[in-house]
């Protein structure tokens, strides 16, 4: 289909559509959040009510995705039935029943002059989405950025090209016939690279973009774009475990942050283990490790006590198994542990175990990281678990947002100043 | 100088700056407040006694700025006496006496598994800072940056080379010898374009880019950073005088942004005049501002008022003439005058002059704008004016930072996550 289509052609819809969403942008920034939640129920119930539709075009992707022969595992995600169709439409519900992050005054202020400050929260505008695979995406961040009174642009795979158009053809529907401008929830109708590459610079119209797939399409967006990125390229999250600390539940923490959902980006990838303990430690923990299936890959100091463990390389410190496979370092202490995670960490997730608090509050403070704990599993880093209700994803940059990110991380700020005739 | 070296030789260099900045920054992000403070008095000291050697380095690029055939007002602002070092050097005293922005704890919360969670302020980590012609700012970001616990890497124009390097010199000497890590403030030595290339693609080292300077700078800059960016192209603000308001001080807000510092980005560039007191209100304030020297160009209901007033072409309300230029255009009321701006507007700064409350809440809530004003002039539009106590830029991005940016604007926030065995 693609194929046919001129660089023009894409220019030109693509212009259209971004001044389409900026335009219905400035009408829904100033919509009532009772008039977002009604269309945010309304989208619900239409995603519900074309189950079929939706079902019959994801069939098409399906069938598209076997004949190109992708894996098992990528079929899976890419499937949609009747139990995933309802669970993105009750996801837009509990998105509706969220607070508004629209409007909130975060802080006002009167100066010496009379002038009445007020940074009252904002939407950003228009966001554009870029995503790989599973088509629950076009629904989740649709929800989400409406609430947050933004418009969308999105651009998924071309795997799932069907399923989004059919999901998103419901959703801005559904959202025109509540009231919403046209406009608000749009998806780029073809999987071309150059639409990518459009879009991407289109920063007259973009104001925020958020990629979401592997690292290689992560680094794409980040050097083409001319309009802000929010991003996690990898999530290498790393236990520490101290010289003294409750070895039993370290070991709990330990299996929890590895093996309870090794795919995810909140998962440990590399244990470093304090030597005071390692004689002792390290046997236990390779022990339980080993039982649940996880390849243990240690450096030579962690090798003495656990000979069986298959030696890391240096490629193994900066490595995002998302796998079973767990790196393991014996090191000097606290400092060392530090020093090892700004090096080779990706400024995700890390916990110490510990009962010193002195060395707690060293490597919370030192360590760069969006997320540091102490004495609890890196699994937690997730908008669910902090209360934010629902996240669009999680950033390991450290400007607008940093972990995870939800609806207030959605919005901006603009000053509001009211004078009586002040001048300079 | 730069012709002769090799793009291998600047590459290495930079990578070993930013590295020792990152290294550094570490360090720096845990230093307490009076030991950053100690060390600002110490930088302010060492650039007011190497008064005569910063003189003598300011002199060679005035004559370099000479042999080049640089403007009078371009040698002016790049000329340094004692009275303007002696300013810098207060400037980092102020710096100095403002409240530490790191490690305030934002939120904190305890979740029904007994995680306690803090979100808490913590430096970016380094910064980068392009910048043209006027070498204060090698201080003030200096300053600023290190204050909020930054480390900084400064690429100034060439222009003012020496200037820039005798500063740094100073700056980096002084920090290093009141306890500060070495590689807090490094100042790129070449100006070569080569060099910029490198530094906004070092996104392994270097956390944001501000650029200062002109139109062509920040647009390259963006362009080519794969780092993110905060910056803002243009101030083209308006004031949008309404249907009812206070017509003298109308008039007074009007001429005071328009004319006590016309260069400057929060003056305005565009006047929209509700057309139902056009009639009275064009002549009046026409003939004031033609009193005041500038030169006013209108559409044409505006000119049936006004005859001597100029044509204004498409093109003007896109202008930010930085000069006694003003555009003008008889709007027919709050919608039109809405639109406009956020169709021409550069999403700096605009003001309302009203006595309906009403109209004013519309223009507030719909201007896209970081500031937006009630019946004050949009001159105020400054970190020192918002009570911010110095400001590094002022932001038309929506993201991290909007409007003026002081010390909070440069820092991020972590989240520290207390538990006792949590898992999930």
């Amino acid at each position: 289909m693609s194929e046919r289509i001129t660089k023009d052609e894409i220019d030109n819809t693509l212009e259209s559509m971004g001044e389409k969403a900026k335009l219905a942008a400035y009408v829904l920034a100033v919509m009532s959040a009772s008039d977002k939640n009604r269309a945010l129920n309304v989208m619900a119930d239409s995603v519900e009510n074309e189950c079929a539709f939706i079902m019959s075009e994801n069939l098409k992707d399906l069938k598209v995705g076997e004949k190109k022969g992708l894996s098992a595992a990528m079929l899976d995600r890419l499937k949609l039935d009747k139990e995933r169709i309802k669970a993105m439409a009750d996801g837009l519900r509990d998105v509706a029943s969220l607070e508004d992050p629209v409007g909130k005054i975060l802080t006002s202020s009167i100066r010496p002059n009379g002038l009445k400050i007020d940074k009252v929260t904002a939407p950003i505008g228009v966001i554009g989405i870029v995503y790989e695979s599973r088509p629950n995406v076009t629904v989740d961040a649709a929800g989400l950025c409406m609430k947050a009174g933004n418009c969308v642009l999105l651009r998924g795979g071309s795997e799932a090209i069907h399923s989004n158009l059919a999901l998103a053809h419901c959703l801005s529907r559904a959202a025109l016939s509540s009231g919403l401008p046209e406009g608000v929830i749009q998806l780029i109708p073809w999987s071309d690279r150059r639409a990518v590459s459009k879009m991407l610079t289109m920063d007259r119209y973009i104001d925020l973009i958020i990629p979401r797939g592997g690292e290689g399409l992560i680094r794409a967006v980040v050097e083409q774009s001319t309009i802000p990125v929010i991003k996690h390229y990898k999530g290498i999250c790393h236990i520490y475990v101290d010289s003294e600390c409750d070895q039993k539940r370290a070991i709990e923490i330990i299996e929890n942050s590895k093996c309870q959902r090794p795919g995810v980006c909140n998962a440990i990838e590399t244990l470093l283990i304090n030597h005071d303990i390692a004689a002792e430690f390290a046997p236990k923990v390779a022990a339980r490790l080993i039982e649940c299936g996880v390849e243990l890959r240690g450096n030579s100091e962690f090798r003495k006590f656990v000979p069986d463990a298959k030696p890391a390389i240096e490629e193994d410190w900066y490595e995002e198994y998302l796998d079973l496979i767990l790196a393991v370092k014996v090191v000097s202490g606290v400092d060392e542990a530090i020093a090892h995670i700004n090096r080779y960490g990706s400024g995700h997730s890390e916990a110490i175990l510990t009962t010193l608090p002195k060395n707690a509050e060293k490597f919370m403070n030192e360590v760069d990281s969006a997320v540091v704990y102490m004495n609890a599993s890196t699994r937690f880093t997730d908008g669910g678990e902090f209360g934010m209700g629902a996240e669009i994803g999680i950033s390991t940059d450290k400007l607008h947002a940093r972990g995870p990110m939800g609806l207030p991380e959605l919005t901006t700020y603009k000053y509001l100043i009211y004078g009586e005739g002040q001048i300079r």
